[in-house]
């Protein structure tokens, strides 16, 4: 009658076989490049036929089919856009989470107090303050929206929850560099992605004067500034803002200071010199960061911090009758996290991001960060002493931006940076992924990945000398 | 050097170890009732001592700890607000999502095959024609934000993008009972909460001439209406629309039909007389819908469904250099998911639905939500029998609200099932919630709970008829 499994025997005799399944495929993540998936195997995940086979054919067909399939972020030298590796304590909490089932929306029960303690967690770490609020959402895409969610309310006042927006103009600043989920954020929000005005950045982030005097230009023309957004690590370059600069600025104007941190935020807890690149972040507004990607743990999972609980809550909180807290008994346990997001329903992030750090703690998990950026300088190196690659730009963190061959024109360098990338994952070397800087789309590595090794770069910068010499 | 385990062997009798642990607990669930969590234990959660013990130690912690203390909707005689159960299938596929760690936000792997094959699946199960879209996300929360931002995107033309909506005051249109969430949506739009208009609604959904009166006002006050908002269950009373009312009425208006089917819209794999609940729902510009709830698949997991694929990309779509698609290699295998939502990292949500499906198929998953509705009918017959309690509205799907005692004035009947709600979660006994309905806060229970059995239904009546007594 229910759906539990028939034979429990069976069911666990599968389910430890399967573990080692997985166990064996996570051992061997060095002999698992991502590979394109075979047809035949595409074909079979099809849901029209074969269904309701229970669960020992389920682990089967799990095991020989899906497991091998993945987008090879497992692999050391995988580097491409910015994929976390994932670890064995996720595994674990996984498990769990799946067994417990619990929604994190709210209530009283354990799987929320340990969201709690993953969220006082990152607080003491990015020094905010006592009473400051987070929530754990998918990713830094989502903590974009809540956090702007917030800056709105603040410039726009608690009516606009009920009466919209209206004919307000809002505009946001950010150095050009920052990633496209702020621009998104804005569109949802109805606001307009053209309202996020591109700032032109140096190496040390944001060119504040300009960042003065976009914001003073758009007063001037009628539009209402309420938001700057620092990055912590841009996508494309690895950059950091000077955030104290922001907070300062952001204090004269009035403005909202919100900090996309989405990977770099976490060079909080490398060693010198990474360790500084964060200073002044404890002064924001909000701050999105993931887990996912810097922090190894497996997808997805992503936080907000919002400074001012009060605004936080009070930009999304709401309880019909059917969601009312209750004194005593499974309907206490306020606050709920579902006040504080769009999320009602809402899975088990934090167990997984609580599980990595009782498992490695911040410490081993700042020296696997501290490793990837001094891989990443490593490579630059390699590059730079490579007779005809070149940086693109200078090494700042994880990320190393460079084209294969600076002898050819413009077009051909994109062109055979980018055949480069594809042929080098074709053939299970190595993941680079391609961005655009300016004329010329180059090989960029972010590194985030912590099975990365010293012979790793080595191999896969050897890897690109080839296919270029091979043209 | 890196953070895979140092003792690959002790990892994986670790990981056996806690397997058994977990199948233990799942194998008991109907001994394991909520209960409030120790104060010990909520300290021990902390993340300010213990830190970095190894993979062993985590997961012995996971197990005495951690696994015990969840929400209490693995248990039979869960009927809290609306949460699925969990399955045997969800275990498997969790771990080996966690082991894969695939990224589903797009590119050429089998993850994302999975994720096609589920929105497959699901489009011919709801009858959406084969150029619909679909995409996976939290829930049914985060999938009505972006059925109604697709909504706005058709009211407001394309433009609206880039220079935000201005001043247009765009008006939605919903029953009475329809779920917060929609509201929610629309504040989060930037378009309002007040400019969600609450239909009356009879026994039979949305009234019709009422939400044709209501389109009229507000067009001749100036509004733009642009949606409807129906409900297929409504999370107070599980009532349904007459999908092809609104559907006629959608086109007659030109307004986006977007339909709330977080659990309701499973009533289509039931069988009679529940599956006809969902006719016309086909005809719906979008569709949001959990598997988290009635398809009894672990947290979190939902679904939007777009009729229009190209309205639905066009509201979502963005392509950075750094996000490029390529015609070969890993960032090959258009289209990619994070172009029909907000997310761009996407957990692995599709993997669970899978393997639900390969698991137990349609057939037995409908045989289950059929025997919920048999299950909240039995329960509704039990209170229509009882000499004091009485149903405060009729049993038409999964859902039964009533009161434990008709002779009480509404204050007193509130009182009553609020306190006999609290008594009975902490007793272990039963789990309902409570929703008020005009002037009563009545008892509710929501089944959607595939271990719920006849026995189970009849003793919690028992029991609420005895904390009656007992005051
Ligand atoms: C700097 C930065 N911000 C935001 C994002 C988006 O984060 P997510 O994919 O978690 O939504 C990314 C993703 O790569 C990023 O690198
Ligand atoms: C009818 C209805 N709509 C929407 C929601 C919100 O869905 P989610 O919790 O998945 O965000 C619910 C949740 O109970 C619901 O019952």
């Amino acid at each position: 009658m229910t759906l539990d499994p028939e034979n429990p025997e069976a069911f666990r005799r599968a389910a430890h076989r399967l573990l080692d399944a997985c166990l064996d495929q996570f051992e061997a993540a060095r002999d698992h490049p991502w590979q394109p998936v075979p047809q035949a195997v595409r074909d079979g995940y099809r849901l029209d036929h074969g269904l309701g086979v229970g669960e020992a054919e389920l682990a089967q067909r799990l095991a020989a089919e899906v497991l091998p399939h993945g987008t090879g972020n497992t692999h050391p030298r995988f580097f491409g856009w910015v994929h976390g590796t994932g670890l064995a304590s996720g595994l674990m909490s996984e498990l769990v989470a799946a067994t417990m089932n619990a929604n994190l929306g709210g209530r009283d029960h354990g799987a929320v107090d340990i969201e709690r303690a993953v969220i006082d967690w990152a607080r003491s770490v990015f020094g905010f303050p006592q009473g400051s609020s987070g929530v754990m959402v998918t990713g830094t895409s989502q903590a974009t929206v809540i956090a702007l969610a917030c800056a709105r309310m603040r410039a726009l006042g608690p009516d606009c929850r009920a009466h919209g927006q209206g004919g307000a103009w809002l505009t946001a600043y950010a150095g050009a560099g920052v990633h496209n989920a702020a621009k998104k954020a804005l569109e949802l929000l109805g606001l307009g992605g053209d309202n996020l005005r591109a700032v032109p950045e140096t190496a040390a982030g944001v060119d504040i004067a300009a960042l003065r005097a976009a914001i003073a230009a758009d007063r001037a023309a009628g539009a209402r500034p309420f938001a700057i957004i620092g990055s912590a690590g841009t996508v494309d370059l690895g950059r950091f803002d000077d955030f104290h600069a922001l907070a300062d600025l952001a204090q004269e104007a009035g403005l909202w200071l919100h900090v996309d941190g989405a990977f770099g935020a976490w060079t909080r807890l490398a060693g010198a010199p990474w360790r500084g690149l964060t200073d002044g972040i404890e002064r924001a507004d909000s701050l999105a960061c993931d887990f996912h990607k810097w922090m190894y743990v497996p997808y997805d999972c992503g936080m907000v911090l919002v400074r001012d609980e009060a605004e936080h809550r009070a930009t999304f909180a709401a309880r019909p009758s059917y969601l009312a807290g209750q004194s005593r008994g499974l309907a206490g346990g306020e606050p709920w996290f579902c006040d504080y997001g769009t999320d009602l329903s809402r899975g088990n992030r934090a167990l997984k991001v609580w599980a990595a750090l009782v498992a490695y703690g911040p410490d081993r998990l700042g020296a696997a960060i501290t490793d990837n950026c001094a891989r990443a300088a490593q490579m630059g190196a390699l590059v730079a002493g490579d007779p005809h690659m070149a940086l693109i730009a200078p090494v700042m963190s994880n990320l190393c931006v460079f084209t294969a061959d600076a002898r050819l024109d413009t077009v051909g360098q994109s062109a055979l940076n980018t055949r480069i990338a594809q042929d080098l994952q074709l053939s299970g070397e190595a993941v680079f992924s391609t961005v655009t800087i300016g004329d010329v789309t180059g090989l960029r590595a972010a590194i985030t990945n912590h099975r990365t090794q010293a012979q790793d770069v080595d191999r896969a910068i050897a890897a690109v000398a080839r296919a270029r010499d091979a043209r």
